[in-house]
């Protein structure tokens, strides 16, 4: 397969290489806003200005999109839908519904498919948590983030005028992930998690920065968020990687007298958060190009993909 | 919805526990083949005979099979199948294709839809082993299973002419499952697992027994299994709960230098295992009368389905 890779951070890096391991599929091309001459691709594809991407409609299978999430991709999805078929995995969890039917309507109108927020949350904790409520309707689940780092969140701090580097860490709350184990109670999101930011700024601009990421509507506000101004210096040291855990915790009851409990938990434990969704990206643009082939058009999530379209035909029955 | 269930042993029972905790929806009947007399439902539901089922076509909206994969199924989920939406549990890995393509003939003759082997494994379980190797194509995957009480092993070995009692346990070996979590080596079934069997039976019948068993192909043949015969008494008094667990361990290399280590963990702990397995049924059963609302036809696994089809619409979304 030939994939483009639309953005190029952490995530269109992790991409590249991914693709490069393979030996049947390659990047066509890396797009980027920056000077293309700056950026260089790990895996040796050509480097080309962004807004020359629909030129290269016809010579890429699956456009893979990794800008972030907080406001580059709301643009992007739509534009790029126009022209390939393409697979993201935006993480605003409150603002799905609306980026699925933005990017479906333009990719319906000129017969592309797209499988949107097909990430690890969302993404691959969407299909685990609809599959455990729909086993357990009256169990108590819980989805649990880390301790690691958030990149739609760090993203996000990056957005604020001011912000020279930024790395948001989500921490779940050990109490709350007892009461989780012990079926007690679903929590609140809230309730479940803490976040601490690490911010490299000019001071004038601390107190502003600080209101501002506490303030931010999906992403801090409501948390307990602890904000952090750092020197570029330590920044550089202590948080240049990008770990990341979570885990969606399920309990309930059956028999006669409810005696019995039954919990099911998937968990990831990831060293680097971006190279893990790059895999999870590569394994729903395989899907995309599947549909494709079947005809399909529009947007759709991870919830909508039967798990053998992620497979080739015979594969998946070995499975079973 | 209005459930049939055909067959009633612990699964059987457990359905019939699992639907009468619904209010919406009520066991219509339970067809049993012994005297219906001696059948009490647990949640009060009419007990029929199973030769009558037909009789209740129009009546049922989705039947629950629940007798036993090693004999009774095969015969019985195509019969059904010619009158009847379907969900079963087939648990022989074996023969999973064989099975979806007789019942699938006869749903497609008869316009009925049916999804097979929608426990935990298969069930559960293959719809994340089918994700867990479409993202880490080149990962180390391994599933475990036990220590618990085995159905559709324990259901085979009853069928062993002389046999009045039986449980077969499935045991993980620990050795292999820190293999598994070093990623070192995608194991195989025999060697992940240990079998243990606990008969009843005429002392002059055990050579014969532990033989046929030793013997059996997809069950026991190839595996370390242990065969203890023992009194009737020991055998009720410490061999009458159906406890069980799992765990699909994946884990995988990313990076320039394969340098990151990323692991997806997906575990069950069961303390019933037939009243896990029925909610896993009831599950699908829901996607069942969905998918036959929209006019399909025909037998399916849990790998052909989309997640969202488990919910109702807005439900899902609200797991994204």
């Amino acid at each position: 397969m030939k994939f483009g890779i639309f953005g190029y951070g952490n995530l269109g890096r992790a991409l590249d290489l991914a693709v490069s391991e393979s030996r049947e599929d390659e990047v066509r091309a890396v797009f980027t806003r920056r000077d293309p001459q700056e950026v260089k691709s790990a895996g040796g594809a050509p480097v080309c200005p962004a807004e020359l991407v629909e030129e290269y409609a016809g010579e890429i299978d699956v456009m893979l999109l990794a800008t972030g999430s907080a406001s580059d991709a709301p643009r992007d999805a739509p534009r790029l839908a126009g022209s390939f078929h393409l697979v993201d995995s935006y993480d605003c969890h409150a603002k799905t519904g609306e980026h699925l039917r933005t990017v479906g309507d333009e990719a319906k109108r000129t017969g592309h498919v797209a499988i949107l927020s097909a990430g690890w949350d969302p993404g691959l904790f969407s299909v685990f948590r609809t599959l455990f409520h729909a086993v357990a309707p009256r169990g108590c689940h819980n989805t649990f983030w880390g301790r690691g780092v958030s990149q739609g969140h760090s993203e996000a701090v990056r957005r604020i005028p001011g912000v020279r580097y930024a790395k948001a860490y989500t921490l779940p709350d050990p109490v709350a992930k007892l009461s989780a184990y012990r079926g007690a109670a679903t929590l609140s999101d809230t309730e479940r998690h803490t976040r601490e930011c690490y911010i490299v700024a000019d001071e004038e601009d601390y107190a502003r920065i600080g209101e501002e990421v506490r303030a931010m509507p999906h992403y801090f506000a409501g948390y307990r968020t602890s904000v952090h101004f750092i020197s570029e210096e330590e920044f550089l040291r202590e948080h240049g990687k990008n770990p990341h855990a979570g885990s969606l915790i399920s309990v309930f009851r059956t028999g006669k007298y409810r005696e019995n409990r039954e919990e099911m938990t998937f968990s990831l434990t990831l060293d680097s958060n971006p190279e893990f969704t790059a895999a999870v990206m590569l394994a729903y643009a395989r899907a995309v190009w599947r549909m494709a082939r079947d005809g399909a058009v529009g947007a759709y999530s991870p919830l909508d993909i039967p798990p053998r379209l992620l497979l080739s035909a015979g594969e998946a029955d070995t499975y079973l």
